[in-house]
C-alpha cells in the first residue's frame, strides 16, 4: 500500500494517517485541498517526498473542486490553492516543488480545455507519485554500494516507505542491501518530539524483518564514540546549493558526532529534495512547531503545566560534516557546489 | 524540604519518590535497608549526590534492623547491607564513597558498643547530608562566577535540589547566580528516556520562578548552532582521573557541539563524585537500564510491541571537551590530571 494515493473510483485522496501509527492503522479520506493542507500541516503525511506527492494530488484536487468552465479562472483557483497549501510547511522544498509543476502542467497553452487541464493534473500527479517509487529503489541501490555485510546502520526520524509514496530515501538504502542479502542491524533514534523513529521507523523495520534496536537520541552519541556504528544515514527536506542540508531536528548533532569518530554521514536525498536557488543553509526557513508537541509524547503530558517550550522541527547540517549525499543519480561528492549541480541537471535533463 | 532524610520519630528513612513528579508529589518511607537498595534501583531517588546520602542513611538503616548484640557480627551484617546497597547501580561513585564511609566509621576501634555505633551511623548519615547542601551552595557560588548577566544556560538532566539533598550542583549554579540577581535563562533538555529535565528541572525552575524553556534533547544542538547558549552546564555521576566525565545519556554529545561551536562547557562535580582511582572514562562502568524505559514515556507505550531497545544510561564525556569542573573547592581548569587532584586532596584535608 502507497503513502498517499489518488482514489479514482471517489475522486479522492486517500493517505495512511501516520499520527496514529503503530497503534492504529487508519486510511483517511479527502475531498477538498484545504483540507489536505491541513493534514499536512497536522503530520497525517510527513517525509519530503511524500509531502511533494501529496501536495500534487491536492492541486488536482483543487482543480476537481474549481466550478470554472473558462482555464483563467481555473488558474485563479489553482493559484489560491498553491497559496493554501505552499503554506502548509515551511521547509520540504519538494512540497513547492510539486506544485510548481502542477501549476506549469496547468498553464500549458497546449491545453485550453478546463477539463483536459483536470484530467492532466491527476495523471501528472499520478506520474510523480510513480517516479518516487522508481527512483527511491534507484537511489537506493545507489546508496546500497556504501553498506558492507554486518554493518551497523545509525539512522534518524523515519525516511522509509511512510515518508515517500513507496519505498524510501535512507531506509530504502537499508531496503537495498537487505535485498542484496547483506547481514545488517539498525539502530534506530526515537526522534523526539513525535517520535517518527519509535513509532514509524521501528514499525517498518518490524515488518520487514530487519534487525534493530530502538534508542533514545540521546544515545546516538555514546555508540557511536564507543565504535558500535558504521555509517549514518538520514534524509533529507531540504539540500541547497553548497551542499548544507536541513533534516529533522537532531540531525545536526549526528553529523558533526559522526564526523568527530571518522563515520561516514550520508543524507539521500532525490534531487526533487535539492534547492539550488538558496545558496547555503542559513538560508533555509526552520519551521518552528507548536509547543505541545514538546509538553507531551503521544498527547500524554510529560512536563509541570504551565510552560513554554521551543521546537524547531528542523536543523541545518552544513555541508563540511557530510561524507556525501546519496541521490537517484548517483553518490555526490565534495565540493558539493558543483557536483550537486551536475546531479540535479542530469538527473533534469533526464526528464524525470 | 530535603529530597532524603531521616526521621527520628519513626526510626526510617524518607524520600520524596521522584518517579511521579511533576503530577504527584509523595513521600515515601523505608524501614528497610534492602527496599532502598530496590528504591534506588527504581529511581524512586536518583542523581549522585542524593543517592550518596541515601546510602548513607541505608547502612545506618541496616544497623537498626540488625539483632546484633557483638560489634563483629553487626560488622558483618553491615558488610551485607553494604554489597546489597551498592549493587543497586554502578555508575554514580557518591555510592560506593558513602558506604564506604559508613564501614569506616562502623569499623572505628573507638566504638566497641554496639548501640553507639548504630547512633553514631546515623550521625554521620546527617552529617554527608548536611554537608551536601552547605557544599552545594559553595560549588554554586563558585561556579556562578561563570554567569554573566542576560545569559542562557543549555542543561541536561536533573542536577538540582532534586539530584542532591538539597540546591543542587549544575542546577545549584543557576539558583546562585539567580540570588546575585543576575538576569539569567535556562534551556531545559527533557533528558529522554526517564525525562528528568521535563519533569524534574522544569517543576524546580518553575517553583523558582527562574525564565526557561523546555526543549527535545535532539534540539540542543540547533540553539548552540546559532549562536543562542552561552555556557553549557551539567552533573556528573563520576570524573575520573584525567577529567572524563561519565553522566547521564546524551551529555557527550552537549559537549562536542558547545566545543564545535566555541560554548564553554562546564561539569559541575562535588569532589565526593571524583573517582581517582579510575585513571580514565573507559573504566568506568556504564550502566545499561531496561528497555521499557525507551519503548515507553512515563508507563504509557511509543513503539510497537515486541521490539528490542538499547538503553545506556550514562555516557562519557571525554575530558579534551571539557572546558573546567566546578567543584566545591573552586573551579578546576586542565591539566585535569594535576589539578583535579589538588582539588580533591584540599576538600579531604579539609575534612569535610
Amino acid at each position: 500500500m502507497r503513502t498517499v494515493f489518488w482514489d479514482y473510483e471517489n475522486d479522492s485522496i486517500k493517505m495512511i494517517d501516520q499520527r496514529l501509527l503503530p497503534f492504529d492503522f487508519i486510511i483517511a479520506e479527502f475531498d477538498d485541498y484545504r483540507d489536505v493542507a491541513q493534514a499536512i500541516k497536522d503530520m497525517y503525511v510527513r517525509g519530503a517526498p511524500a509531502i511533494g506527492a501529496t501536495a500534487a494530488f491536492a492541486m488536482a484536487l483543487a482543480a476537481q473542486q474549481s466550478k470554472s468552465t473558462q482555464k483563467d479562472n481555473l488558474l485563479r483557483d489553482l493559484d489560491t490553492a498553491a497559496k493554501i497549501l505552499n503554506d502548509a510547511r515551511p521547509t520540504a522544498v519538494n512540497l513547492s516543488w510539486a506544485i510548481q509543476r502542477q501549476m506549469s502542467t496547468a498553464s500549458d497553452d497546449s491545453f485550453s480545455d478546463v477539463d483536459s487541464v483536470r484530467s492532466l493534473l491527476i495523471q501528472k500527479a499520478q506520474q510523480i507519485a510513480d517516479d518516487d517509487v522508481e527512483l527511491n529503489r534507484r537511489m537506493g541501490f545507489n546508496g546500497a554500494e556504501l553498506i558492507s555485510d554486518g554493518d551497523t546502520i545509525l539512522h534518524h526520524c523515519n525516511t522509509g516507505a511512510l515518508a515517500t509514496v513507496d519505498w524510501g530515501t535512507a531506509l530504502g538504502v537499508v531496503y537495498a542491501a537487505q535485498e542484496q542479502k547483506k547481514s545488517i542491524h539498525v539502530l534506530v533514534d526515537e526522534t523526539r518530539p513525535r517520535l517518527q523513529g519509535s513509532r514509524l521507523t521501528a514499525w517498518e523495520l518490524q515488518q520487514r524483518n530487519i534487525s534493530f534496536d530502538l534508542i533514545v537520541d540521546n544515545a546516538a552519541g555514546h555508540f557511536m564514540r564507543t565504535g558500535q556504528v558504521d555509517i549514518v544515514l538520514v534524509g533529507s527536506d531540504r539540500t541547497v546549493a553548497n551542499g548544507d542540508v536541513a533534516n529533522k531536528i537532531g540531525t545536526y548533532k549526528l553529523a558533526v558526532i559522526a564526523k568527530e569518530n571518522g563515520i561516514p554521514f550520508y543524507p539521500v536525498v532525490p534531487t526533487s529534495t535539492v534547492d539550488l536557488d538558496l545558496d547555503n543553509g542559513d538560508l533555509i526557513p526552520i519551521e518552528e512547531r507548536p509547543a505541545d508537541e514538546v509538553l507531551m509524547a503521544i498527547d500524554r503530558p510529560i512536563a509541570p503545566s504551565g510552560i513554554t517550550a521551543r521546537n524547531p522541527a528542523f536543523d541545518v547540517t552544513p555541508h563540511r560534516y557530510v561524507t556525501g549525499i546519496v541521490t537517484e543519480a548517483g553518490i555526490v561528492y565534495p565540493p558539493f557546489r558543483k557536483n550537486l549541480r551536475i546531479a540535479v541537471e542530469s538527473e533534469r535533463s533526464r526528464g524525470s
